[in-house]
């Protein structure tokens, strides 16, 4: 059901062909089926046209098969983040156009692959361990229909390897920024820059940097004002609202 | 100087007017004049087209006078946040045209009043006591050139109250929410519309609100992925990013 | 030893059949027995007129065997919490009327199945993987007299599917809210609701939700003025504490 | 507007009497007016059918006020809390009902003094700086129509004075319990009661207390499973719960 | 070297028999020999007169081996705390007189078991999940030359358990009180005795008790004047204090 | 009422001369009169034989005035501590042998001079900030019946002036240590003796220090096994438990 | 007392002129006077050869200008830290060559002004708000005997303007970097610069910089590895240490 | 490509001999060659003039290799910290200079092992548990060009054998300190020496450490004004660092 049925639903009580309570009992009953454990929301991906996404954490295997196997039927592309390896293996068997991105933990059904944005992503990481949370955005950015570019390992220690792709940056509609430890390149990249920064903290670190809290305590601090800010390892947070900024 | 004399200046390099050195001197020296105490950076408004901000907080009424005077001269919009009654005073004797809000205690000199933004920006709030950090994003967002439209008191214990205003929330394009306390609002609206949401934590509660503290957690954990956060209190930011992002 | 038992000692006490030392000492020594390790308290039950309930975190299997064997001879109903597999197995293997619930890992002989409470018990959970924390208030309070109603998955982010259940939330006379991430779901449910609303915190979710402590804050700062927090994770304590306010 | 009244309207509906766009907007515009800066809000005394509640803190005298100008017309027990001196005057000047507690900065106008509850409520403090805490509790649950009982100064270290009120707790339906510093006693009374208790952690302490942190931590891990927390100081919500678990 | 060794070779000193050099020489190297990785103190023995402790944690057994062979030559009491299994055979097998305490991790060669102390250390504990912490206590406090007695599971929640040991409390010179969860214990215990009670939070409990954190802040705060506190799970040092407190 | 007319009710009690209910009447009703606001608990004056004590924070002057009254009445060594100036004028107003110590402020009225100790207290001080804390420890342990010994201003940065101190710290029977910043003089001076060592955390310092929790937090983390530590800032509560300590 | 004099008699010791109970005695007695308050430690300034330092904080006008006065006649440099306005007037009025810095509230006395560094200080601070904590740093290098090189308002936030500073900075022996919010330059001067980098977090900021924690974690987590750090807001500390690591 | 080679690259650019694009492209693409997930950053060596380090943290064994291998080839000393077993095996497989040190998870390849500092660097720890830390700290300034002098469990409790030691301290041009628990030692140390001191919290501890955050606390709020601060456990860059402040 998308959103052309939804109107036309819409339409037939307007003209009285369908009478309020049986149209209201199929918007209810249709868009989101319940599979004993979880209802499975398509009423979303009607809502944000876009992909439908599984929160893979804190679900078996099982589970996420099930939830899985129902969008892979009825959406085009399909999102499974925070898999397990046993989770990706259940989930690829189910579609041959399934990737496992096994750094960042992800599986997609990518099938409709029309650019909807209205110009490119940055996604930009401070170093090579935040790479994992760097990719989960870029994943999520691009299969929302969206070009992406990766700039990786661009920390502000070195801040000339950072200045050297202040074009690339500038040329970006939105730029997603991954760091941890003290979490500083948002406030750099949010000067350098006029779009927004989507700044995702790290738990990239050790000792005060308590998992994260660190960086995201300064990137909610920073004094760049173009930035804001979302959960600590929350790439696919920072690629989907991203996505949202990008569209036309 | 605004993007177009820097424009000139460059042209004027590359046909050779100009040597590199005298035009580094030039826009190295013209656009941030040293006032002793703080660089008024016409950089900023130069990269980002807008209006300028004088954040007053930590800074002596003299001081902010002095910055905001300056800015009077070069900038068309100037903005001027967290400002003391004595200090608002100053800057409102600078220019006819300066307004004082003194619930949000910002004051602005608007005198370019050209809309730049792609639709209208919702700027929401849960409780009459957010209403301060509310204003400062609405003003701010307005200032930036957008249409703003200000949705106040639909905290989520009435439930109903916000769902009668889900239309107007569904044709924004961003919506900034405003939210003390549990800070619940934003996941609320965020999975009623599909536009991004920029939260705004405030400092509204008492006891384990800890000054923000949970509501500024909750917000992070958003069970809604198009919500990103700014600091807490922070209406500026949410307004001056949302307008950003409301851009052509 | 019932209350029966206990009001029968006492009249024997006033009517001068027994003596007061001996009363004492009957009192005294019957009612929790020294197992070395531990002390059943007979009395708890005596007094709050339900089941027995081990806690089990914290105890060893052979522990908790021996203190349930005890329970199981002197008690109709007794419910083991935070069971380890092992230790499931060697309660289950203790009476034939025993169930081993593994999501939420407790362990319950319910013999005495006559319901006690005024109305039915609502047990709400945000999403599925808050699913262990909603079974184990419900099978607390289910155990302890009360009909139970699970509504499962229906968290903020899709008001709809909440909105939808809001005549079977009004129907009970207590509910029992669970949510991780923000903990936003008891803040709406108290808004639809007027009877008492027990919202448990639970540990899902991840970065800055720290294990719970964004929930917990944002439930001890509910906006709805008819909700009560319990700590992280305690399904029991919420089914327990909803059982005494539904008795008559 | 009643539930009555609603009742009335929506079958008018069904009878065609009035279509639905007009009873939308009766319905909408009805109930809570709009003030301006605040949406009083009806519905709520509608859903819980008790006092309406002004919470003082974060709003000016003037704000104050005129909301409850508006709830005195409609609702015959009003309630005003963390009220200033000035607001607190402004109040009392509405009505000849109105009272002033000055300990717990407490306003009412109290004309439905029917008791509405199935027994008592007991209000246990701690210490004599608890006693504020305490009074807006107690005050709250008397104007929703309970009978109260107030038992002040029984903290933990002089556990026989607690001991000798053990029959007047065990005679209440609901027993409130405020404590600051360690917040030991809403578990030592809720061994000695089957009733529930709902603890208010006081922010009365120092150094450690962590402005009530420290007894907040102690309620949430009672071992005592019939205790549910509220927020620091929040007697109001404690007596407002209470009278909820009160109701037949 | 005992303390009347040092005497000895200091009078000396003063009578010219030693020179200075010497005797400092002799009193630098003697004492506490190098072993590589960790300087085996005698001066505390000497200083303190009691049992020579190993503190386990972070050291390997072999290192833990090492310096528990020297001191088994030097000194007649030594105590090994939170020792892993293999660490335990290791000292076990040093010494016929060695006594591994699972438990508590504790292994102990008591040689001297002259009673040194004014009265009896009472060692109590909240729930079953304390007694680790406990009899780690109790074992330092009887090697240290003290009459133990240890009172288990009068948790606050069955005051009437504890107050049936006010007696055997109220005899003690010193009181140890463990307690995890809320800590309410040492309140309590410390309202019914006038001797010093000596609180050990220990991280028994889940969720909000933060490992211990709210049973710490509990104790901390506590109404009793007479308790004082060491940290989280630190048997070793309450049963160590307790019995300096109860020398002549 | 002291312990001797405690002991003689009960053995009239024994001997028939007094019945148990009228006994019961006497024993509750006498020594805790009601002030209406607060219970004087003479009980603890009986059970712990010393001074009686009035912990003046969140108290009015007028509350502490009357509590005060009563006691001057019946005990000869009364303390008020944490008084404003106005409550300490009122306390001193109703005897001749009040003092007022403003540093700390104190009050005390100290009539039973004998002292109690088997040995001297030590009252020692990191910094001239300190001294407040220490002053009150060291009143109250006098007022108990201490000889008390003040060594001031012997921080750890300059450990030369504690070691010059060392012999007259080696002699105490208790020491207490008061210490902010970074609270490390209880661990050093616990090195350099035997005897029990109370740390008292003051909230001197800024910054990272928290108002006194890294000076906590350092205590109680002390790697001299003779610490035990008490709350923030609390004198009296050192100056009370070394009192206990020192009692024969 | 400067180190010569205690050369001088040290040797007299060895000479046998003066014998070591003497010589003991004089230094022990000479250095440190006892005020009765606090003991001025002349110590310190032999140890570390520089000015001596009073911190005024928690300090009285009084006790200031009291100690400041004896160190005026030992000592040709001191300083003042923390003073209020009283405190400063008071020290003004000690010596003609007293100079007050209002913004960084620091008295000083300059008397020997004898450049004593390897190289220059560089003092870079973030924001204007930053000021007075760079000052503060600032004044303390100056007196040490160093010359200092202020670089203001060069936040990230606009990273040119910091660039354009890289040559001054590179030419410093130390740099001290001041800055709130999100505290991020000290990692990005620590990437342009070879020195060591003394990062001093400010509590300049609001909601989530919580006083200059979040700057402080920055600074502690900092990916450029010549930073270390120093207390919030400790202008002091930072210029003492780097004079300290300037010295030859 | 050393610092040489970029001179002699910029005195081409001036006179003539290459064009500054080829200057730029060649400074561009030469120094830091991109191996796909880590940019290697000889631009560091270049600037600090020392060893290569690569933290092995959050990389793969094969990362590890792979980014070492290319530094072997460039740079004559290299660091890798943090190494696993297996990265350890890779790391040492690349040259036979390769030495590991398994304690501190650290391989170096020291074949420049000319002294370049201006004195020694002293070591320092508390307890044997420290010993890691240190040891990271002891191998970097030793590989960074230095002396090194090493001086291991000297804890504040035992101040005696840390007085021992005071010479070998005060010879030191930098000291570094690693403690844990509560963080005391780099104060005491601090009091000792004039040199600067760096201080290393490391997470040696339990209960109440929080994993090394009260030495981290301790060590910021230090009274010696000589002490900074590094991360928690981070021996690295307290021995980077050191070397910094010890190089002419």
């Amino acid at each position: 059901m998308d959103s052309t049925q939804l109107r036309t639903l819409l339409d037939e009580v307007r003209q009285g062909v369908t009478d309020v309570d049986a149209a209201l009992n199929r918007m209810r009953h249709m868009p989101f089926e319940d599979l004993g454990f979880a209802k499975v929301d398509h009423h979303r991906a009607l809502r944000h046209g876009m992909a439908e996404v599984v929160f893979g954490q804190g679900k078996t295997p099982e589970q996420i098969e099930a939830i899985a196997a129902r969008l892979v039927e009825r959406t085009r592309n399909v999102l499974v983040t925070r898999v397990s390896e046993e989770a990706a293996r259940r989930v690829v068997a189910l579609s041959p156009q399934a990737e496992h991105f096994p750094l960042s933990r992800v599986v997609r059904i990518w099938r409709d692959r029309e650019l909807k944005g209205r110009g490119k992503i940055a996604v930009v990481c401070a170093g090579t361990s935040d790479i994992p949370v760097a990719e989960e955005a870029a994943v999520t950015a691009e299969t929302m229909g969206n070009e992406v570019e990766s700039i990786h390992d661009v920390g502000v220690a070195g801040i000339h390897r950072l200045m050297e792709n202040t074009s690339r940056l500038q040329r970006a509609k939105v730029v997603v920024v991954c760091a941890g430890m003290e979490g500083a390149l948002p406030s750099v990249v949010g000067g350098l820059v006029t779009a927004p920064v989507i700044a995702v903290p790290t738990s990239i670190g050790y000792g005060a940097s308590f998992h994260g809290l660190a960086a995201l305590l300064g990137m909610l601090n920073s004094c760049s004002s173009n930035v804001t800010v979302v959960n600590i390892d929350n790439g696919f947070g920072a690629g989907y609202v991203a996505s949202l900024m990008n569209r036309p």
